[in-house]
């Protein structure tokens, strides 16, 4: 998919501050003119939506592949019916997780071939121009969850080490694919993240968005 | 997967009369001593009924490869939790719709290399011992479909030529897999169109069925 667009993507792990830099980040681009889309995985149409109350219902199935199926019927979804028009409307798109978090949360459990045939079966090979990944000790990530909501209860030394592994996994994406991925220290306070985001941008994507600002 | 049960699918159009010739099919079976699992796609489990019903709610994807992925989201957990555990308890399993529901609905709408390969994430390779195609002119299905539900209303020209597609895929499929499927004449009546199936399913399967039930 070629686009006159600006595709980038916010990846961490819990707690990391992904929604509240993207807020940061869609105010800086509007002020210099830009139309900024705003959007989340799994979710961002109705439809997605009902299948994103599906994902996180009681009876959801705990097996990864399912999972990742129903996260790539969501994502197409929501490439087909918002991501992929707003790009090619030249829209800068902030979306909240996406294929990379398909990547991290049900990687350690399914082969990374069949995670990645259903990751192209969903985007037909779209990528995003920038991932930035919110970095964060998981330890630090659940406290704040914790804190912000009461689903988030128990924190146990399992869920722990799954989010380290998580978070290693992330590292290891951002390290073998730098070119699309900016790795920010997210413990730092919010506003000095959210100018490390800024200036990120800038560094990575200024003369596309320049050009696009046109 | 290696199993000792019997995995029997139902195919074809709408008012074929898969759901009727299954409860005959698994009277007969169970008369004969074997333990019968009857189910349908997508569903079986309380998960994939809500796969099952955000399918076919209003705001719907309309899009062939969305719903080949929540199929095979559904199907995954269809196998995983009811059919796989089934087959290798030693039972038949009786399905309504399969894989090649998926292959002749969305078939036509997507590369053939993409189906497969969200079957092969949903299966495994799991593949049913016997397929049979309730074979109908969709004119004869339709009619009959719509006597029984208020759903079916409208019978246009576009519907009429989209399920002789189907039906034209399900036949070639038959064709090309002559072991595995039987094509079972269904404008008959019901009695008769029994009649063949047992028939059919006996020889077939009949060694293998003697077997099981030991």
């Amino acid at each position: 998919m070629i686009h006159p667009g600006a595709f980038i993507t916010f990846e961490g792990g819990e707690g990391a501050g992904k929604s509240t830099q993207i807020r940061h980040l869609a105010r800086e681009l509007e002020a210099l003119g830009h139309r900024v889309v705003v959007t989340r995985e799994p979710g961002g149409t109705p439809f997605a939506e009902a299948i994103r109350a599906v994902l996180l219902s009681p009876e959801a199935s705990s097996d990864a592949m399912t999972q990742a199926l129903l996260f790539a019927a969501a994502r197409r979804e929501h490439i087909r019916a918002l991501i992929g028009p707003a790009l090619m409307a030249g829209s800068v798109v902030l979306c909240d997780r996406f294929t990379d978090s398909t990547r991290a949360y049900q990687g350690g459990r399914i082969a990374p071939e069949a995670i990645e045939a259903s990751i192209i079966l969903a985007t037909s090979g779209l990528e995003p121009n920038l991932t930035i990944l919110l970095d964060l000790p998981p330890k630090i990530g659940l406290a704040r969850a914790q804190k912000r909501s009461a689903a988030v209860d128990t924190f146990e030394k399992a869920d722990l080490a799954f989010h380290e592994d998580v978070r290693a996994r992330f590292l290891a994406f951002a390290k073998g694919e730098s070119e699309r991925f900016a790795v920010v220290d997210a413990a730092a306070n919010e506003a000095s993240v959210a100018a490390v985001v800024l200036a990120t941008v800038q560094d990575r994507l200024g003369e596309h968005l320049a050009e696009m600002a046109g």
